[in-house]
């Protein structure tokens, strides 16, 4: 079996978004990449998470091609595609409709930086895609899916903002690893939570300034980050 | 004993609804049909759910005559019935007071489609009945509940809307078999609660476009849907 | 020792406080009255529920008197006193600082009946009590609370009305046993969240009408009750 | 080892967050003093919960100093530092993220005293301390955290009000010991969450009377306390 350690994690990712409460029946999904062989391991679609197992996962190549698996890969592998292409960096991404970043999602509205454990990970708001036109949603919706992410992370570097939420649908995330990326997708849901609760407390919330924002940001990411273990 | 396996599965549906948080007590009921004979398996009504066999479903035909079971059936029977003969291809019905699609119930409005969870399963809006007159109250209150249900569908497919809120008291919803009503009861939760936080994160919230709800619609119920496994 | 069924009634009805997420630490409290002996066992006061054993609880008489146990009782005991002197009905009362009965209490204002989940325990809103005067406060404080509530409920019968809110506090309920105490404090805890969710969705929510108040409350507490077995 | 004993509850406390949802991941660290030796023990920095050991925690004096633990400290210790200087009754410290309690301090908003469950524990509002100018934040950071808090608590016995919000941050809870400072971190977040839905269900929702703040923090904390057991 074709990389055998991706299936486990990435398996353990998808496992995660069910264990967090990201994700129930069949919704949501995670991937990795093995980015020597330029492989993708992917959840396949609709399949119950309780029953899953590392050879239920889907392997294909960077154009969507299955090299090993007898299951359909779920629905949104192109958008994954997109996204391993464009975000040299990313090592996983997951989706998912976790409730309170999908309502940001379907509100259309960027989520401001309102608070430092936003801060911890993102460098600067999490941002929304512009809605699809017809045509890009007559035409390879999946795909076009992924295009509309890449298109509003220019000029950032993806990696210091590691999700985005796709207008009307809900958040996609990446990270270095699959473990990562559903870990990022756990922070965002506790992000956005916080975020409806503060504009609740106060509509005329502001997000916080740059030198708290970079100052959290960079204890942990930058160059002298003294957050966790060395 | 009639309709073992039916039963079975009725039972299975109604402690689905206790398990993802959406009856507590004695709340909800579930029941499915067996077309080909005419008889509905249904909850007991104010019975506990945790010592619930297959044995203590009450089974009744479709004007509410009990054919077998020594239990009373659940007093929202009636409602069930009026559904089961008016959309032939519900297989299974549930009814539940679960907190957020109770609210819209209560609130008397709509849900409008602002996303792809929503889309996934709901070809439009979810329905909300006319608040039942004095007259419709004080004569045969169950079935007229149903009945009103029928009214709102009218035009419809029920089975690309398969639930519909009553208004002032909560969601009833159906589906090919009992399994698959308690599986929408679930997710219409889920869309009741993302719809109102996207409400509180934006008030001038709008629904997706026609496209992107028959390219998610139709991507798992058309013709051509490809989610899932074959 | 004395009372020792209803000890483990009452014992029972505090531990479904935690259960239900009504109580966290040493909050909340329940009792239960023998008529015939005059005689109330309720929660000793600050003591944690995990370790409780029907032995920890506090026998008193109608006027405070600790006539069995070596704990304190709790310190909300005179309120419950009030409640079992002026509410002949009443066998069982539970005061909780259940999050959003609370939140109701401390906004000072009664819950409407916004639906059949509330007719169905409540013939009427819940209501809430006048804020005590100082006097009230610096006096004998927790039977002046009982007051407060008796005086609220004057002119209704306290068994169709089981629960009041007590302005800046929390609600207080009551029933025909300890057990139907504490499923009033969760069914109010119920039907509190979800009317705050109707006003969310809807600022102009109005309660439901007459009849269908009637209807529901009377199918299970009428005379000719229709809701649950024989 | 050294403190043993203060380890197992610093432990504890760490766990507790985790226990009460206050703390997902890595996300907030207790930590205890030994008084008579000068000596601190806090969670070491961005290590998960789940397989943490007494012996995992560092001892550090309070000057920062490790003086007994290979893993690096809470990138917070400065803050718990100043505090533990400050404040002589603190014998221990917890910062968290705890969802209500963090999106009032985004919303930079102290918490009002709707009720008397924030009367039991906070003898007044709960304070938020004012942002952090950009030359606070590029210096010691964590340290002018914690003199934030103690300006902010300035003229208050800060036993009085074991709590306050940082701006734009989250909350830091201390109480006599590292299990009484965790006690109070749970008992904020309980009142962050009801103040909100008081908030929610009244715009004009007002604090309790000063005779019922009184009252309520004074039969737990006064002289004449008659809450708990002896």
């Amino acid at each position: 079996m074709l990389l055998e350690s991706l299936r486990e994690e990435v398996l353990e990712a998808n496992l995660e978004l069910v264990r967090r409460g990201l994700a129930i029946y069949t919704f949501g999904n995670a991937s990795g990449i093995d980015r020597e062989r330029g492989l993708v391991a992917i959840k396949p679609s609709g399949v119950p998470y309780d029953t899953m197992k590392p050879q239920d996962l889907v392997v294909t190549d960077l154009d969507g091609r299955t090299v090993e698996g007898k299951l359909r890969p779920s629905s949104d592998l192109a958008t994954h595609l997109v996204l391993y292409r464009a975000f040299a960096g990313a090592g996983g991404v997951v989706h998912t409709h976790s409730p309170y970043a999908t309502a940001w999602a379907q509100a259309c509205r960027e989520i401001p930086c309102f608070g430092t454990t936003h801060a911890d990970y993102f460098d600067g708001p999490v941002p929304v895609t512009q809605p699809l036109e017809r045509t890009e949603i007559d035409g390879p919706y999946e795909e076009n899916t992924g295009l509309a992410i890449v298109e509003r992370l220019r000029g950032k570097d993806p990696m210091d903002t590691p999700a985005a939420l796709v207008a009307c649908h809900g958040p996609f995330c990446w990270g270095a690893t699959a473990k990562s990326a559903a870990h990022n997708a756990v922070i965002l849901e506790e992000i956005a939570r916080t975020a409806l609760r503060t504009l609740m407390i106060s509509a005329e919330a502001r997000p916080i300034s740059d030198a708290l924002l970079d100052r959290h940001f960079q204890r942990k990411h930058g160059p002298g980050a003294y957050y966790g273990q060395k």
